[in-house]
């Protein structure tokens, strides 16, 4: 038996694969020019949809033929590593791009007498998921895992049940696949989801019992939640069925951690209808936090050229021209100022979980 | 009732950190200039002791006064974090340098009129460490939590029940504190522990139940181990007994991780003899295995000019002057290749996990 026996999705994206090759295949018998046709990956080819609220890959495709000098090399990796990525599938185990990779060198070092970097097969790979419309890790790959869960929820991984409630200082460390093939839910008694941008933090959370006084399910990220964090989410929020709050850094990077988790990021649009959250609401920290709530000036930093910049950039994205949120990055950019969580610690060790949170939730003080 | 009662090392720190103070109302009570002693951590008072095979801080100190003008902000911070750090133990809570650093930032500025960095007071809290002789974590203080642990053991974490033979592909996340106050050890199953470098391999790893088969307990640091996975390896080998093998890419940086768990850092060095574990063995890769395993050469890399120079310093270092190790680095600067532990990939996607490592064990093919 496999290690992790192929899930629906799995079983799908297998016979995706396959059609890939039977396309080349019936090419061949045609006396066609072989060829693929891959879904473009370039901003150009990226719409921000109203409806949905969320970042999308537009329609434009590329052809890949194989009677092409300068196509051949790509042609051949990709169905080089769709069958590695079949054959994982099969014997139900999972690897990482590195591991990808190495498999791929030889070979192809051996073809082209060239150097084979990792970019290469990274953005193969990324072809490949567009083009059989897969994610990543439905073909069974996987990235780090950073990120860890505790908080009101029961799931099972990979058949050993994890109670969320019971785990410690530490928490349940949030692997980089979490397929339904691999995580299912179990008991959840959460009213909502709290993401906290960074560990130290909720570490304070859980220290202060903040998920079962306020029955939720508390995650981190470790700064930009990788790819594992943001399908959990996803998964928690239309599964369970529950609101997601987060809580960021008042600085441009937590603006855009938050954007990435609600709509997705340019970079992987093609993702972001099984990863973006359009519902999330951004809780904080906010510009106008520090004199709501009396913070001393010296609690805050400068911005610096980069956060300025950077800060000028997001005020013009599609996804945040909402009154409030112009409002929002308006505020720090004249105030010049940014804030970390850790700043909070100025008005008590649990001022953060105790009052700060607490009211905003309540009060509904959040941007959306 | 605090969050986290105070174990008996954080009482020691408590009357530690009761009689500094002290120190100085005696020094003002008889008229004396107060003072405080603080051991030196510089290079020069850091020594390897051969037969402990640890690197230690020698008994160097410096005297930090009050009545002095180059001295008197120094002298201040160190008593306002130490008085931070005891309230922090008696109401069992604990908390991040940077948390400390807000808390202590508006006071210092407004006293100073400078701006106030975190260097500062991560400089004095280390100062407080030594002059207190705790550990950070016996402070209270957290550092960032990475790595995750699987296997034959479970243990306790703040009251919850771990069992590492039921944590799914994620694992536990170690957290940064592991004192005995946090974390205590149950039922232990295990024969070794196996230290893996990256997160990517240790998921092979837990993927195909290693631990299981070999009775082991599986953890990784995400690179070079943060002080918590450092000091639960401390206490799991000295507390359970058991070997610990260490895994590592085949680079200087391999070497360096090794080496730091084994006797310490020269930053750290006060911290060697509550986290150094100088039985560690290193299981690989080692500059001979892709010749003894018939690996491609196009799965090395070149070293980069920074390998080569670090290669060199280790060899330099008194604790890798054995005969073995000193073969073992110059084979890799003669070869001038390194080699990545998903390289082994290129012989099967579980080459690693079921026939190189376990034979490495099996024939005690280790470097000490």
């Amino acid at each position: 038996m496999p290690a992790t026996p192929a899930g629906k999705n799995q079983k799908r994206t297998v016979s995706k694969l396959k059609e890939l090759g039977m396309g080349v295949v019936h090419d061949v018998a045609k006396t066609k020019s072989p060829a693929i046709d891959i879904p473009l990956r370039t901003l150009s080819n990226t719409t921000f949809n109203e409806g949905k609220r969320i970042i999308e890959m537009g329609s434009d495709k590329q052809q890949r033929f194989f009677f092409n000098v300068g196509m051949v090399k790509k042609f051949t990796e990709t169905f080089f590593l769709a069958s590695k990525c079949k054959e994982l599938i099969d014997v139900g185990k999972t690897t990482s791009l590195r591991d990808l990779f190495y498999m791929a060198k030889p070979d192809f070092e051996r073809a082209s007498k060239e150097e084979y970097e990792q970019e290469e097969s990274d953005a193969i790979t990324e072809d490949l998921e567009v083009t059989v419309d897969s994610l990543r890790e439905e073909l069974n790959l996987f990235a780090s895992n950073r990120g860890a869960l505790v908080g009101e929820l029961t799931l099972v991984d990979q058949g050993d049940t994890i109670d969320g409630r019971r785990m410690g200082s530490g928490g349940w460390s949030i692997p980089s696949i979490v397929e339904p093939n691999i995580v299912q839910f179990g008991r959840c008694d959460a009213k909502f989801i709290l993401l906290v941008e960074k560990d130290a933090v909720w570490r304070r959370f859980n220290e202060d019992k903040f998920w079962k006084q306020h029955k939720c399910i508390l995650v981190h990220g470790q700064g930009q939640p990788p790819r594992g964090v943001r399908r959990l989410l996803y998964r928690m929020v239309n599964e369970l069925r529950l609101p997601l709050y987060v809580f960021v850094d008042n600085d441009p990077w937590g603006y855009y951690i938050y954007s990435v988790v609600k709509q997705g990021s340019i970079n992987l649009a093609y993702e972001s209808r099984r990863m973006a959250v359009p519902n999330a609401k951004f809780l904080g920290l906010s510009s106008f936090d520090r004199e709501k709530y009396g913070l001393d000036l010296s609690v805050t930093m400068k911005l610096k050229d980069e956060d300025v910049g950077r800060a000028k950039q997001i005020l013009s994205y599609p996804w945040f021209q909402k009154k409030e949120w112009q409002r929002e990055i308006k505020k720090m950019l004249s105030e010049g100022r940014k804030l970390e969580l850790e700043a909070l610690s100025n008005k008590g060790i649990s001022f953060v979980t105790e009052e700060y949170l607490p009211g905003k939730i309540r009060n509904k003080e959040w941007l959306d």
